[in-house]
């Protein structure tokens, strides 16, 4: 089987076999396939993209080209979460100690934060004395007490990844649904996992922009665990704003405290999407049975305290100060505060997800190139999301500071990325659509 | 200007500045653009293609990477033909001599056989002595003396093409009209021509199989050659059998001095283009005006023997032994013969050049790889065309052989290489198409 053949082969629209797929992925990890034939086999994806079947043995043929782990001796289900990535996501902190406080199990493997999109090792590693890269029997051990651990990727899980990857980087095949999937799914099914939660973003901060390739994404992830055999759940949420209203890292750790503490407004959206993945992973999970039924059991592990108390057990197992658990403020404590006031009456009728995310990268919070160094107390807190009142004067949200250096490129995105109008606009609905087959 | 982002430019279908291609050519010719990151270019240019101005500007980058030949001290409109390759084509053996017999300056550089397709240097070696490989200095002096030359590629021309079609061999980016387009006019440009006439052959034994495949090379083509300031005319000709009777390379020879001494027959398929062709490298030459001034110029130089002197003359400065001129049949004298006859009655319906030219090129008389050796002495001499009467047991063609290894691969495609049907048909048209801007 040449190489040419192959990319010939997919540059005219047709269907690989799974033996063809393989070889490709093996040649390349071995060095019988070069980058360049790389490059031009995956630029021809981005064309003529692949069937489910290829993205199943894709998928299949990267997650063998390293380590799996196994975590068999772990009790229950294992249920993993993933996200594609949005701003004020804060999600895992929320639903990893939520769900392990109703009897699940969760080992999680997670990613930092690069761009606008933040990272759940970041987050978590603003309390002093989390140390996050552990090894899998660290990880192992961890879950074995507390029934939670997350930690940062460890071992040689998909080096096909890897290598695709900062090769897509630099030759424009980032954006391709297939190359996506395969991607996500082969990380996480290297991670052990028995089954899936997938929350794909879409809207101005997500990497999917339209609804249309968030579903196809979600349904190409979920078609991959049917083919290989692993309950596979995608949820699409609105990532036309933050989430959360907190972006920065230990802002989102406090955010992520609020929640777990039943410190909810009303109408809280980052709550609202936490108890929607949570219930999925307790189905997914076995340990309950209809939707209802988990939304009942984490709503008592919050209102009881277990929610937050696992959430201490995790930062303790991870060496950390558990007292900013109780005075979470620290975790944003700047010298300097700086409040972004409405120039008129009116509504919130646009926040652009993307601009605040990178606003808030500007302001130290996020990293442009991987090794980066980020600052955890800064970031940009949201007193009103879209669809809210506000009168001239009053603040739309509060910058914390501690280096000014690029405040000036921040105000600028700030100013561009809310919009007040004079009419009421509805609060845009935070779930677009769930997927189970 | 980053790589990357030019490349997702042109994977989004715009079109790039002047600036962004020659950065991309440059920066590929000195190593600062990869491979990897010029293979993902080429297939989103497969895809996406290029404007007629950026397919110019293309060429003139690849043009300028290397040396560029200068001609101006020779005589009169330098014109130069390219053939884009095809089974029988030999149709500059016959042009050359006779354009400069009717008084055009000829300094051409040609290339060699590959696949299935002959070239003009290993016909020209088919006769003992000829040495094509000589410096653009020894070209100069031989067209002061003659009027014509024909040597094989000289001095450092257009790396940034060798560079290129060597990736676009292994990365299946071969097939792409604007690739394709600006790699044979920097060629044709850095030559030092002031005029190029393009033969564009369409059908099964051409690369380019539709009329709207080679019509859109054809307008590429005369469309850079506009932007860049030189007079090119494109002509379509048909590949759907081989041009002349004779395959190999001392058998093509054999046709060309056959074409040239008048013996043509009362309707000559090669003589027919080859008059077709001339005609226009006299218009563009500035040496006739009309086109029925030129053909009466041809035929007269053909008459008069001026022609056949003209490839004499050619053969001589290129260290041949010019006997071989007066008795060409030795060209082809082979160990055996062999006649592949009619099984029955009918009339000529199909012929394949492809398998025809694959078929020879088994016998010895082509090379699969640059390196092969080729026999010149062996080939095919088509004894009927298509539209051709054939009565069972008549020759339908002659193979000459001298090495019977490969013969049940070369009968094999000859028997599926044509066919004999009830009814009679009409020749196919061998002039598709003139495109003169």
């Amino acid at each position: 089987m040449r190489m040419v053949d192959l990319i010939l082969k997919k540059r005219a629209g047709f269907e690989l076999t799974s033996e063809e797929i393989h070889s490709i992925i093996d040649g390349y990890c071995k060095g019988a396939v070069e980058d360049y034939q790389m490059a031009a086999f995956m630029m021809a994806v981005c064309f003529t993209g692949m069937t489910y079947g290829e993205t199943a043995q894709l998928t299949d043929a990267m997650l063998h080209s390293g380590e799996i782990v196994d975590l068999s001796d772990l009790p229950g289900v294992k249920v993993d979460k993933h996200s594609t990535g949005g701003v004020g996501d804060t999600t895992t902190l929320v639903i990893a100690p939520l769900v392990a406080a109703c009897g699940g199990t969760v080992a999680k493997m997670s990613g930092r934060g690069l761009g606008h999109t933040g990272g759940t090792l970041d987050k978590l590693e603003s309390i002093p004395g989390v140390n996050v890269e552990r090894s899998v029997d660290d990880m192992r051990d961890i879950v074995k007490r507390t029934g939670v651990c997350v930690i940062g990727q460890s071992g040689n899980l998909v080096p096909a990844d890897k290598k695709m990857y900062a090769l897509r980087d630099v030759t424009g095949t980032v954006k391709s649904i297939p190359l996506i999937a395969s991607s996500i799914m082969s990380k996480k099914l290297a991670a052990g996992t028995d089954a899936i939660l997938l929350d794909v973003k879409v809207g101005n901060g997500a990497f999917m922009e339209t609804l249309e390739e968030a579903r196809e994404l979600a349904h190409t992830m979920v078609g991959i665990g049917k083919h290989l055999g692993k309950r596979t759940v995608a949820v699409i949420t609105d990532m036309n704003q933050p989430l959360g209203a907190a972006i920065g890292n230990g802002l989102e750790m406090w955010d992520a405290i609020r929640v777990l503490s039943g410190k909810v407004q009303k109408r809280d959206l980052l709550y609202e999407v936490c108890i929607l993945l949570a219930s999925y992973m307790l189905l997914l999970g076995g340990i309950a049975q209809t939707k209802e039924q988990a939304e009942k059991m984490l709503n008592e592990a919050i209102e009881s305290g277990r929610g937050l108390m696992k959430l201490r057990e995790l930062i303790e197992a991870l060496g950390g100060d558990t007292s900013y658990i109780d005075s979470p403020e620290r975790l944003f404590n700047t010298r300097r505060t700086l409040d972004i006031c409405a120039d008129k009456d009116g509504y919130i009728t646009h926040m652009d997800a993307l601009k605040i995310g990178v606003a808030s990268s500007e302001l130290g919070a996020g990293r442009e190139k991987k090794r980066d160094k980020i600052d955890p107390a800064v970031g940009i807190l949201l007193k009103k999301r879209i669809g809210d009142a506000v009168v001239s004067g009053e603040s739309v949200m509060t910058l914390y500071i501690n280096d000014e250096s690029r405040l000036t490129e921040a105000l600028e995105l700030i100013d561009a990325a809310y919009n007040i109008g004079a009419e009421p606009v509805a609060p845009p609905s935070m779930v677009h659509d769930i997927i189970t087959e």
